[in-house]
């Protein structure tokens, strides 16, 4: 994260509790937070006082829960208006930006035709987005200090820098830093597939320290992100949920990571388009065609996907031997062609599953890109606690 | 677990804290506790009152730690001989059992040959080791409430059921109901990794409520138990870490658990056996055989090791990809025949892992049993906590 305003909102471990688990669950009483947080009512009254203050938090109206039930409660609850916070999704040909409330609703929308890849257009390009967004309400620009981006590849989300990216021709690019000083707002950046699980599971998702949850993409890239113990995984090194690099096949492809049988060298689209073109012959086949093929019933067309299919099934298996998740969600463009694949994902994924961990069932879901520029929004959101 | 006893030590999440930061890490301030905890001072002085009265904490002498640095600190520690645990592994041919303090200190060891695996006589013979441990000091007796037992394969902890052990041949055995009604302790039964694990990481291993880590072992079975965010990893359904069953090769053979291509099918001792003896013809040849070929330079024997070793290596690589742990220890008996498939484990996994989290080293440690046992009675001291 780059800051120009390095002061985040809550410092104290009481206020940090106090303030997610308001925007995760929505409002909840004093005593209703004391027990959830392990906290006294008096340490939570203390933590609620300046986030009252500055106009975060504010109480509802007395409620009794019944009659009888001793004095009335005054829940808190989160302020939506208080603060607004922008999250941009890059992808390779697209900007997609949104401005979304303390409370995770889309306030509004905006997007962007990506036509030149280099990283001065790609921040030139979102400082004008972010200016199209903030100038929708005038309260966006009165208040909105945050701008989260999502990009996808290795992103340093310390120090505001995509390492990588091989979707953008990107290799460190000082992002958070470019885009702070042209918009003036704190960035910061993060991995695409981590950001909209950190929103599905934390903002508008899944609920608050509770568990066991993956997000797998699938289409151009594979990759996933994983929450054990209601934690996103991060790595010891800042890579975790690589699961398009692991391999599946010793005797599969070479992967463009250097490696060899990657399940990205298998199942991603352009993987499975090199697949067709080869058994085909056809060298200038668009990967439009070979989903054309395929779904009338070319058997070169048709096995390729199913080959897609049973290695991202088999991946999926390892993912959930290893964590044990509640559910797999499983989403990117590459659900466009589940037709093609999804029963070869089914099924390689039901046979290699170890025991009780393949009660896990996998949810196809083609996230929108509004939801996506959603999950940047809550990374920004996230920069409120230290 | 199987409690005789069902009310823990600590029941409020402050004392719960305060008890386990100081197990882990050894003598502690209370400025110190409610800067690690989050929890005011006060609360901490509260937290610890209970414990020091029922002798499991006491306060050192007061230590000035810079002249003029204040009031003079009393660090709190906990009393090693307030509690002993009793921590029995069970092997397919022996049981280990120790007798640790609150430090994690091994005060006894014994052991007994196994001959008969039936859970009745596993059970008798287990009374009966646990009777020579607590034999040992008059104080064991006397202060020894808690049994651990670490047993490979499924483990159900909380109903104290082992529902699956290939190695014993048991199914759905209440290991913990015998056992506590034969020796009178409350007893808690964990899977043999994840105790070790849990031990490893928490009581006598890298410090509390930090890193990424995991444990892997390599023999008779395949399997590894992983930290996230110092945790370790159980699973929604509670099976993780079952890189045993992940599948490595989609051509590779059928695995006892059902699906192809698994780990264990690959690499486990038996499977290594049955390759050479596939190989050679030989069909009564015995493991120790197999590797007295493959170390006077039998190519089949070799090769068999090899394919092992890779297949290992590739699966602890896909584990780091998913988890980016900090460190992986690699243990088991099969460690005894790392000259044969170390360097192609080593090699595989050098190969498959992806950027930054490739960082992360493989340590071999050979762990003697003495340290399984302690895992056992690590599992034990759990059962202080709610
Ligand atoms: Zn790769
Ligand atoms: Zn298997």
């Amino acid at each position: 994260m780059f800051r120009n305003d390095s002061r985040p909102l809550v410092t104290a471990p009481a206020e940090t509790a106090v303030l997610a688990l308001l925007l995760a669950e929505g409002p909840l009483s004093r005593v209703e937070l004391a027990r959830r947080t392990g906290l006294s009512s008096t340490a939570i009254t203390k933590a609620a006082r300046p986030l009252i203050d500055d106009g975060y938090l504010h109480e509802l109206a007395p409620e009794r829960t019944a009659p009888g039930a001793g004095r009335p409660v005054n829940p808190l609850a989160v302020t939506p208006d208080r603060e607004f916070f922008v999250g941009v999704k890059i992808s390779d040909d697209r900007l997609f930006g949104v401005v979304c409330d303390l409370r995770a609703r889309v306030r509004a929308t905006a997007g962007r035709t990506l036509g030149d890849c280099r990283p001065e257009a790609v921040s030139g390009l979102l400082t004008e987005l972010v200016g199209e967004l903030l100038d929708a309400e005038p309260a966006f620009r009165e208040r909105t200090r945050h701008l989260g981006i999502a990009v996808s590849g290795d992103v340093d989300r310390a120090s505001g820098r995509v390492r990588f990216s091989g979707r953008l021709g990107w290799s460190d690019v000082p992002l958070a830093a470019m885009v702070s000083a042209s918009t003036g707002l704190t960035v910061t950046v993060e991995n695409d597939v981590k950001a909209l699980t950190i929103a599905e599971h934390w903002w508008f998702g899944e609920g608050v320290g509770t568990g066991y949850f993956a997000l797998v993409t699938i289409g151009a890239g594979i990759g996933s992100a994983i929450v054990v113990n209601g934690q996103l995984v991060k790595g010891a090194y800042g890579v975790a949920g690589e699961m398009g690099h692991i391999c599946v096949d010793p005797a599969g492809p070479r992967c463009r990571c250097g490696s060899a049988g990657c399940v990205e060298a298998i199942a991603s689209s352009g993987a499975i388009l090199e697949a067709v073109r080869r058994g085909t012959g056809l060298r200038g086949l668009a990967f439009e065609q070979a989903v054309e093929m395929a779904r009338e019933g070319n058997p070169v067309a048709r096995e390729a996907f199913a080959r897609a299919g049973r290695a991202i099934g088999v991946a999926i298996a390892t993912l959930v031997n290893l964590v044990g998740p509640e559910r797999v969600v499983v989403s990117g463009e590459g659900t466009d062609t589940y037709d093609l694949f999804g029963q070869h994902i089914k099924d390689a994924y039901a046979s290699h599953t170890f025991g009780a961990a393949g009660r896990c069932p996998l949810s196809l879901r083609p996230l929108p890109w509004e939801e996506w520029a959603r999950g940047a929004a809550a990374v920004a959101v996230q920069a409120l606690f230290p």
